[in-house]
């Protein structure tokens, strides 16, 4: 079936679910949930982050130039969402959601406590995409929460993120399966 | 636990595991797997997809500036990762590994006739980004398998793709839940 293709990007799923936390000029901190959102380089390390412009993340970006992509496990899934809604400015969502949080260790806008994975960024640029904007952010640092890592290594089975399929569907418990790689092309 | 930031592209997972299919000038067919792969834009349909500049890939789109993102069920992943070894040029990657292909509707690249979702797109622009270029598609046409659609809208508990997570580690099988969203920020 032919399928619009301006829906075309839910075929390319499911995606990772993620919060973004932002700051704007007066440390007023707002969150976002965002699921276009992919590596680029892995060195240095860049992500793509395509955000549309008329939301205050963006915004806060455009003035700040950091944000912080939090991975939250799977039981804060409404909280995430609920992130989604408009708010007059000066309200922090996190508190109205019910999420905690606290200071990153190298930029202002901070990371949220429920999350496993904090990955702290800097807007290097950022480029026009059709009615996007795709920012591109170099990671300055990148922690995980102690009680997922097991022999020094992320434990995969205790991540447990959303991810984002068509519309409201969320895919969340995905078994974990071993497959040897191959040389790259 | 600090992560080394050269590897937090591993924390941003999982991502969605694509076969990337393109020609080259003399319509020579490669495929090769990719899940740096992210929707950017709605309208028009701008897809991104981040590769390194050494593999065959990338110097078939800068050639020819077409390529389809071909999501294929997971019982062929062993078949997509062996994509990924290099081969002379002129080897058609697809005929050893044991896939078949047929004709697109717009673009010369073929799609993946074992996948469930195709989306032919044509390169509008690229961007260095660290040590990988982004690609900038523009999605022509997006098609699904007719046999995973159910009363017009894709059954995505058909779709079935591999998500790639750390290293040899894969995740297939999530369960999908449904759950309300809110009015966008």
């Amino acid at each position: 079936m032919r399928y619009p293709i301006t829906q075309a990007y839910r075929l390319l799923s499911p995606r990772l679910l993620t919060l973004i936390t932002t700051v704007n000029l007066k440390n007023g901190i707002n969150a976002a949930p965002a699921d276009f959102v992919s590596p680029a380089s892995f060195n240095p390390p860049i992500v793509i982050v395509s955000l549309t412009p008329g939301i205050r993340t963006y915004k806060n970006i455009k003035e700040t130039n950091e944000f912080v992509i939090n991975i939250l496990p799977r039981q804060y899934l409404d909280q995430i969402l609920r992130c989604a809604a408009r708010y007059p400015e000066g309200i922090n969502k996190l508190e109205i959601v019910g999420l905690k949080w606290y200071s990153s260790s190298i930029v202002k806008p901070p990371r949220i406590k429920e999350a496993n994975i904090w990955l702290e960024c800097r807007a290097l640029e950022e480029k026009r995409v059709g009615d996007h904007f795709a920012i591109f952010g170099e990671v300055l640092a990148a922690e995980v929460r102690d009680e997922i890592i097991k022999e020094g290594e992320v434990d995969l089975a205790k991540v447990s993120p959303v991810l984002h399929l068509i519309k409201d569907n969320f895919a969340v418990d995905y078994k974990i399966i071993k497959h040897k790689r191959y040389d790259y092309k």
